[in-house]
C-alpha cells in the first residue's frame, strides 16, 4: 500500500545538533504539524560546505525547508513564522502591534547571542596559534552582557505568551549546557535558571533536547 | 525656540560604514520616515564590544533602534518592519501569503550571504599564521554559490514589488564593491550587474552609499 503523503508535506533539512534546527522543531511541535515534516539529516559545517545542500541553499546552512511545490525557505525564523501561519497564524508570533515588536526583538537577540556562541565555539575549537585572543574576550563580554540582561527581563520576557522570543532562549541556554560545559551560566543567573528548567521540561523542548552521537 | 521632536522620534545607533545599517537607512527613504530618525554614530567591531552600547544591545550590535518610550528594537530585519508598519504595512515586507514567504526568504538569503562576507573578511584580515584556511575556501564556495543563485533567479527577484529582499540583495552587493576590491563579481553575473546598477541608482541607495572616511 502507497503512502499518500500529501501535497502538503514538507522536507526539512535537519540535524539533531543544530540549535537553529531545534528552534524550527519545537515550534512544530508546539503548532502540532510535526507529522508534516520529513526531517532529512543534513550536515553542515563552518569549514565544509555541503554539495549536495549547495542547490538547494547556497550557504549550506540548515534548517532549509523545501515545500511540496519546490520553493525553498530560510531561515529558522522565517519557517518558524511560516508554520506559524500554517497553523492558523498569531500563535508563536503576535500577528500585529507592540507584542510583535517585542516577540521579534526578543528573538533577535536570542538569536544573535547564539549566533555568537556559535563563532565563539569555532574559535575555541582551533588550534592554540590560531586563535585570536581579543575575539575571545569580546564573545565573552556579549555572552556575559546578555545573560545579565535576560535574567534582569526574565519575568518580563516569560509573562508574554510562549513564542519565539522564549523558544530562542530556550534553545541558546541549553546550547550553553550542550557546547559550553562547565561553564556555569546558572550560578550568577538564578532566575533564569528556573525559568530554563520549565522550558526543558515542556513537551516540546523534551523531545528535542541536542544529541551529539547520531 | 525649542524643537519639538514629538514623540515619535527614534534614535537609530548607526554607522556610514554598516551595511546592515544601510538597509535600515534605504527602508526610511523608501517610506519616507528618514527625518524621523536621530542617527547616532556609533563603532562596533568583532575584537571590541562597544561600552557604551552594552547597556542597551548587550551584543554590541547595529543598527539598534530605540523607541522614543525607550524600547530598544533588533536586528535590521526587525526595524525595517517596523518601519514599514509605522509607513502602513505592506510596502516593503508583504503582509501575508506566498508573497510573503518569497520575500522573507528572499531577505534571509541576502542577509545569510552578508553575514558570510562579514565573516570572509575578519578571517582575510587575520594575520597570515592565523588564518583558517578551509573556512576562507569555504567561504567562497558559498559566495560562488550564492552569486549563480541569484544570478539565474534576478528576473523573479526583480519583477516583485521593491521590498527587503531586494535591499538586502543590493546592499551586499555593494558591500563586495565596498570591502572585497578586486574581486569581479560582475564578470560572470551580467544579469545582476545591470539590476545592481538600477538599484543604484535609486534615490534610497545613492543617499546611502558607504563610506569609509568618516
Amino acid at each position: 500500500m502507497e503512502i499518500e503523503l500529501g501535497p502538503e508535506r514538507m522536507t526539512l533539512h535537519w540535524s539533531p545538533r543544530s540549535p537553529f534546527v531545534r528552534k524550527v522543531m519545537i515550534a512544530a511541535h508546539e503548532l502540532g504539524l510535526v507529522d508534516r515534516l520529513e526531517c532529512r539529516r543534513t550536515v553542515v559545517s563552518m569549514a565544509a560546505p555541503n554539495e549536495a545542500l549547495l542547490p538547494i541553499n547556497p550557504l549550506s546552512k540548515i534548517p532549509t525547508l523545501v515545500l511540496a511545490d519546490g520553493t525553498m525557505l530560510y531561515d529558522s525564523l522565517v519557517i518558524c513564522e511560516y508554520l506559524d501561519d500554517l497553523a492558523g497564524g498569531g500563535r508563536i508570533v503576535p500577528r500585529a502591534g507592540r507584542e510583535r515588536w517585542l516577540e521579534l526583538s526578543g528573538h533577535a537577540l536570542a538569536n544573535g547571542l547564539l549566533d555568537t556562541l556559535i563563532l565563539y565555539r569555532n574559535e575555541r575549537e582551533k588550534p592554540e596559534a590560531a586563535r585570536t585572543q581579543a575575539w575571545l574576550t569580546a564573545f565573552q563580554v556579549k555572552l556575559d552582557a546578555a545573560l545579565a540582561q535576560f535574567e534582569r527581563d526574565i519575568d518580563a520576557i516569560s509573562a508574554r505568551p510562549f513564542g519565539v522570543a522564549q523558544i530562542a532562549l530556550g534553545v541558546t541556554l541549553s546550547y550553553l549546557d550542550f557546547r559550553f560545559q562547565p561553564f556555569d551560566w546558572r550560578g550568577d543567573h538564578p532566575r533564569l535558571a528556573a525559568w530554563h528548567a520549565k522550558f526543558s521540561a515542556r513537551p516540546s523542548a523534551a523531545a528535542t533536547e541536542p544529541v551529539d552521537d547520531l
